[in-house]
């Protein structure tokens, strides 16, 4: 914070707050929010109706607000007098306002500044909790090789995976996309009531929370027999995919992971057809730095995990998107996710 | 927005968006943003990969932007020249910032100002949806009523109220609070591995979303026989929530409402045990305006829905709550939620 010419950190709903306390605030009307500023005990502003879930730790101080009491007030005086404060990215805009107006002298800067720095690499227990998360969606996507998708439902299909997330060990789904045929064209398709067909090619990308850290993984599937050209296209982005992930290597930028799939795709006329990054951080958030994406020059440095991603989309037929999660190491990338990354032919 | 001296609505994540809309933003580090200026046309700046999922509507414009542009300058852009600006209240922090940097001159306000009036006073159509939702999990609890809580884990019980609410036609479960024995003493818990016991007096606490419109119910439970103290303060918590009920009639204020009740539990000395305000708003979000809390002088309108939740809690020993979503009407409230009210005895 020193460095970073900081003097107070405010850190509301979002992962900033657990990963520093332990504790997650609810996505309420009622301010939760951990006020740390430079030289000071760190205070947690917290409704009294929700004390009781604080565990207590040495490294903060629990100030309970009743109905009634104002708890903007309560941060505005814990802050002090400050000129430069980092607030939480995700914090509701209705209470960083408040706060700008009870501390009409302060500059407000978002503190991923200083908590990306700090969260982006990950120590080997939390690589070790990613691991754990991405073996249990390897599970499921191996589980969903032998069973039949023809005649389903995506949505049911999208609440099998959910069942089969939470049977292994994740505490939480967090999305389920089932796009079949046409509708995997459109890659945050909802699962829906299209009932899959015989030949459609079936996007299956699926993720939860185990033990705090994100697990997302996508598999591709195909209902009887594929086409030469949708086994073609299948191949020619299991190429991109395994390519961007033997370039993620320490000191690689962000931006060139991406390049790399994006020209072994145009080595088949397939650029055009990926329209999104190749891949997203992970930890406790599903997405969160390093973005690998054109444009982030931030060198991979061990430690870093992230998603690689690259996909395929033709609008009114099918998509196609093939996803692991990668650790950057000193010994080359660390692929999390070693379920089989052929296009499973199911009935 | 002429009235209330705004130039320009800028919406996102939350149900302000989808109230309009129809269009859900999903909570994504890529910017979804409805730029609404005075006497302009609507426009809806949302990921190129999430367009596929905006269903067209005449009353707004789609603008897809592409991984690498930069969808803060868009919605500057949009925006214009502008002095007012409300922005929705749960709009990321990040994203209210760099807005703010993008239009130095511009006031930010939140959106509150002008959607809570609209969004607060439901029609026809929203308390038939909110009554809708309130009756199937009315039907979970009736068959709570016959389900065995001794020897389950609080955990084990609250997974059962998902799948019920799911079965009986929501599409998410927002929270199924089990709190057990001392751990109903925290109003919010999470349900965890404590086993219940016999004796135990169980909170449970459920609500999700079904067609858009959240669900919202409290309903008590007893493993065997009540001692006479649970039945007794049992009987004084439900006689001040019938109270609270009846007293929620047009024109009255919220915090009478809650004072209604306050009063009612004094009579029995129970007053300190209620720590929370009686209730909040419910529709598109599961706590909305208008908050029925000390200190909030609003008086209820048709067409207000609210939830009349007092509670008493003893830390370390147990708690209990009694929860009823109402509509304020031209001819009295009326409770959406019917399910008995008696404290349910259970194997």
């Amino acid at each position: 914070m020193a460095a970073a010419k900081l003097d107070v950190l405010m850190l509301s709903v979002g992962a900033d707050l657990p990963y520093l306390t332990g504790y997650e605030a609810m996505p309420l009307e009622r301010l939760t929010m951990l006020v740390l500023a430079r030289d000071a005990a760190a205070t947690l502003v917290v409704p009294e109706l929700e004390a009781p879930r604080v565990v207590p730790d040495a490294s903060f101080v629990i100030r309970p607000w009743s109905e009634g009491d104002d708890p903007i007030a309560a941060v505005a005086e814990l802050a002090g007098p400050v000129a430069r404060v980092a607030i939480g990215d995700l914090t509701w805009t209705r209470f960083t306002l408040a706060l700008q107006a009870a501390l009409p002298d302060a500059h407000f800067t978002p503190a991923n500044t200083i908590m990306s720095p700090l969260r982006s690499v990950k120590d080997a227990a939390e690589v070790d909790a990613l691991r754990h998360a991405a073996r249990a969606v390897d599970a499921v996507a191996v589980e969903m090789r032998t069973r039949p998708f023809g005649g389903r439902t995506e949505a049911d299909v999208s609440r099998e995976l959910v069942d089969r997330m939470l049977e292994r060990g994740h505490q939480r789904a967090n999305f389920a996309i089932v796009g079949s045929g046409p509708n995997g064209a459109s890659p945050h398709h909802d699962a829906g009531d299209r009932v899959i067909q015989s030949g459609d090619v079936v996007v299956c990308d699926f993720g939860g929370t185990m033990n705090g850290y994100c697990s997302d993984t996508t598999r591709m599937f195909v209902v009887g027999t594929p086409t030469t050209e949708v086994a073609d296209t299948y191949a020619a982005l299991a190429e991109a995919q395994s390519r961007a992930v033997r370039a993620a290597t320490v000191g690689t930028s962000c931006a060139e992971v991406d390049a790399v799939a994006r020209r072994s795709l145009a080595e088949h006329d397939l650029a055009d057809a990926f329209m999104h990054r190749i891949g997203h951080g992970i930890g406790l958030e599903a997405h969160e730095d390093p973005y690998l994406v054109a444009g982030n020059s931030t060198p991979l440095a061990a430690g870093h995990a992230f998603s690689i991603e690259p996909g395929v989309y033709f609008p009114g037929r099918f998509g196609m998107r093939l996803e692991d999660i990668v650790v950057a190491t000193a010994v080359g990338p660390e692929s999390l996710n070693v379920s089989p990354h052929d296009l499973a032919v199911v009935e």
